[in-house]
């Protein structure tokens, strides 16, 4: 036991895990032993149920029905059945989310529709919003849509503390992710909607960090359009396809440029020319990743007879009790936390700053507690009420603790160049 | 034994089967018993290595190592491993191929790719041909981009058997499918490609058919750009990531709008502005799709071994034995054929028309021989070189000729709407 971190918050600790409504699904997940797994927000850990349908997949469709899977297997469905299970987690109805293609592409798709919808009402709008550090591929997305639109379009990345002050007329779009990458900050999304709103401007949100773990009300909140990420807190696999939201009362007016054929209105009549599908089929383009999808599929069945509010409470309990934690082992003056300190304008992270935070992290990482590193200097600690516990969380700041008290992230094994992570 | 086909084809296909150099590639495909499968162009079958793959993707490499395993299991390098497995099937240099997303996503990058390079020397081109009767995909997607390019363009179908009489110096690019996803007529794509280069355009290729069954040589017949499929002669699963093809000699000019984090020279250093990778890095977008593309890549391996002359030289036999049993079963009246006549211009498959092909489809299928149908009236069948063998030919002309002869498509079972196949 070490002795910057006091008996009692172990004891704390204990007692918070007894009564987590939570703590029974922990066991759907196939964690590694030995292992505290605090970047479920980067790539959640596999299912029991995930992994006997990824078998299942391959070895009881695709081997033995092969091309005829299609229809026996429902594999033709799948975009549509996967969007009806994310639907609830973000208070949408089940018509309004198709999973498909990455959140990439899914912005691009989106940029496209939200311009076109301006376009025809507001034409002189010109401007797309994002956030100063927004996770970069949104960003990047943005900027090949305004260099190959076919309006003259300008991106402007403002202050995301103050976005509302950045909208004006010229303001077409606005597209920022609920919950930054980095430090968890978590937007207002009702109240930036309403407002936006009130100024003429479409919204568009990344729902990467919050899917899954933070509730949300698409429906009630009036929200146009979002993208979001199955392989994060729905634990659908790396690189499991994302999924798009849009309003219903968009969907006659969902013009996008990537036509596949999976999109068109009957794409087994082999037409010559495209006609968009209803609604979001219209977002589907090429052959889905059946594989993949179907991994997603399985793995969102943890979901369905839980409550997300008992996720989001346990989330800010838990970033909550990692800070008490570190404030005890007095741990923040070295490793200052940068993300919000008030929970409920959290995510389900904790950004800590230390210039030698790459090593840091590997050292974590070689003691099994496994955080991850942002360029340049940033320790991400992330927590997924399905699987972390309040003791894993004494367990993950006492090892911190002798990290840096014994300055073992200065071993020249941690002392690597940054990999990818 | 069916009175229909001769024992003398029978005696022929074991002879030709006993002298198959490619006979024991077979017992590398998990393919069910009972069944004889003519639809490998749709979606090819999985092989005990790709089974392998999906299991230790799940529970040796994501389970035990989660995020880890983007360097631990060269996840990150996925994309350009898998197509420099793809690229000597297809004449390429390693560095010139990468796989990820669809075909259709791939189409409208390249189409970006293309129409930017023209645009740079000759911004008078403005016209896009494709042929008529092009898999309708590549089609839709050429629209989209017309519909959302910013220079203003033209969609022109042209007949596939005159492809240059329809390039002039309006001509940007010429977007063709190798062989005819239908018929199977197979361009010639050295002398298009040379012919096309002398009028000045530009020639993306649709190998959707082609890969995995027909070598051809991108680098000796310079070759500008083309797409490819990994679930259909690749056999990588359904849904498999597609690859891209760019002749190195553009590399340097890859402008294509979907400019994702994957694509930038340096995704993990979160920069704000994109920067696109060197080469073929460039075509990559979001997070590609771990499991879909693991199962590819494993199933890639059973091409290493194999000469690819092997393969077109069974596959023109197993077409040529088809139409001789179709003949010699007088079937050739009835359900004339739509392919090329000539094996050296045909794909790895067989277009015969009727009225009733949806019935005659399903009526094959329930007796164990999986072909396709295509609206409105083709029944089509492929032939994997890798796995199917001349006597299944004969099986399957035998069943064929007797659900002609006793008119079993009439049955009420077979007499279904259409559905996805």
């Amino acid at each position: 036991m070490q002795p910057t971190l006091c008996d009692s918050l172990y004891t704390q600790a204990q007692q918070l895990d007894k009564h987590d409504r939570l703590a029974a699904t922990r066991e759907l997940f196939a964690l590694p032993k030995d292992m505290i797994y605090l970047d479920g927000n980067s790539l959640g850990p596999v299912t029991y149920i995930a992994k006997q349908r990824a078998v299942e997949v391959v070895e009881k469709q695709w081997q033995p029905d092969l091309i005829k899977s299609w229809n026996q297997h429902q594999w033709i469905d799948l975009p549509r059945l996967v969007g009806a299970k994310i639907a609830p987690l973000i208070g949408a109805d089940p018509s309004e989310v198709i999973a498909c293609d990455s959140i990439s592409v899914n912005l691009y798709k989106l940029l496209h529709v939200a311009l076109s919808i301006q376009h025809e009402s507001s034409p002189s709008r010109y401007k797309i919003i994002t956030q100063i550090g927004n996770f970069p591929t949104d960003g990047y997305i943005a900027q090949g849509v305004v260099a190959h639109h076919n309006q003259a379009l300008e991106l402007v990345y403002a202050d995301e503390t103050d976005i509302i002050a950045a909208l004006d007329e010229d303001v077409a779009v606005l597209m920022l992710t609920h919950v930054n990458y980095k430090t968890g900050l978590m937007l207002d999304m009702a109240e930036i909607t309403a407002k936006a709103h009130a100024v003429g401007v479409i919204v568009i949100w990344d729902l990467a960090h919050t899917t899954g773990v933070i509730p949300i009300d698409c429906q009630a909140w009036d929200v146009d359009f979002a993208v979001g990420c199955g392989y994060k807190y729905l634990n659908g696999g790396p690189g499991a396809p994302a999924f798009v939201y849009a309003a219903r009362r968009y969907h006659t007016q969902l013009s996008q440029p990537l036509t596949g054929w999976m999109g068109h209105a009957n794409p087994f009549a082999f037409d010559q020319d495209y006609q968009a599908g209803e609604g979001m089929q219209s977002f589907l383009c090429g052959t889905p990743s059946v594989i993949s999808m179907s991994v997603l599929d399985a793995s969102l069945d943890v979901f369905e007879p839980i409550d997300m509010q008992d996720v989001r409470y346990k989330s800010v309990q838990l970033t909550q009790f990692c800070l008490l934690c570190m404030e005890a082992s007095d741990l923040l003056v070295e490793l200052p936390c940068i993300s919000p300190s008030d929970g409920q304008i959290r995510g389900s992270q904790l950004a800590f700053t230390h210039s030698q935070a790459y090593a840091i992290c590997q050292a974590l990482i070689a003691k099994g507690i496994v955080a991850d590193f942002r360029a340049p200097n940033v320790l991400r600690l992330g927590f997924a009420p399905l699987y972390v516990s309040y003791q894993d969380i004494v367990t993950s700041v006492r090892t911190l603790s002798v990290i840096m008290s014994e300055k073992i992230y200065l071993d020249d094994d941690y002392q690597v160049r940054h990999a990818v992570t």
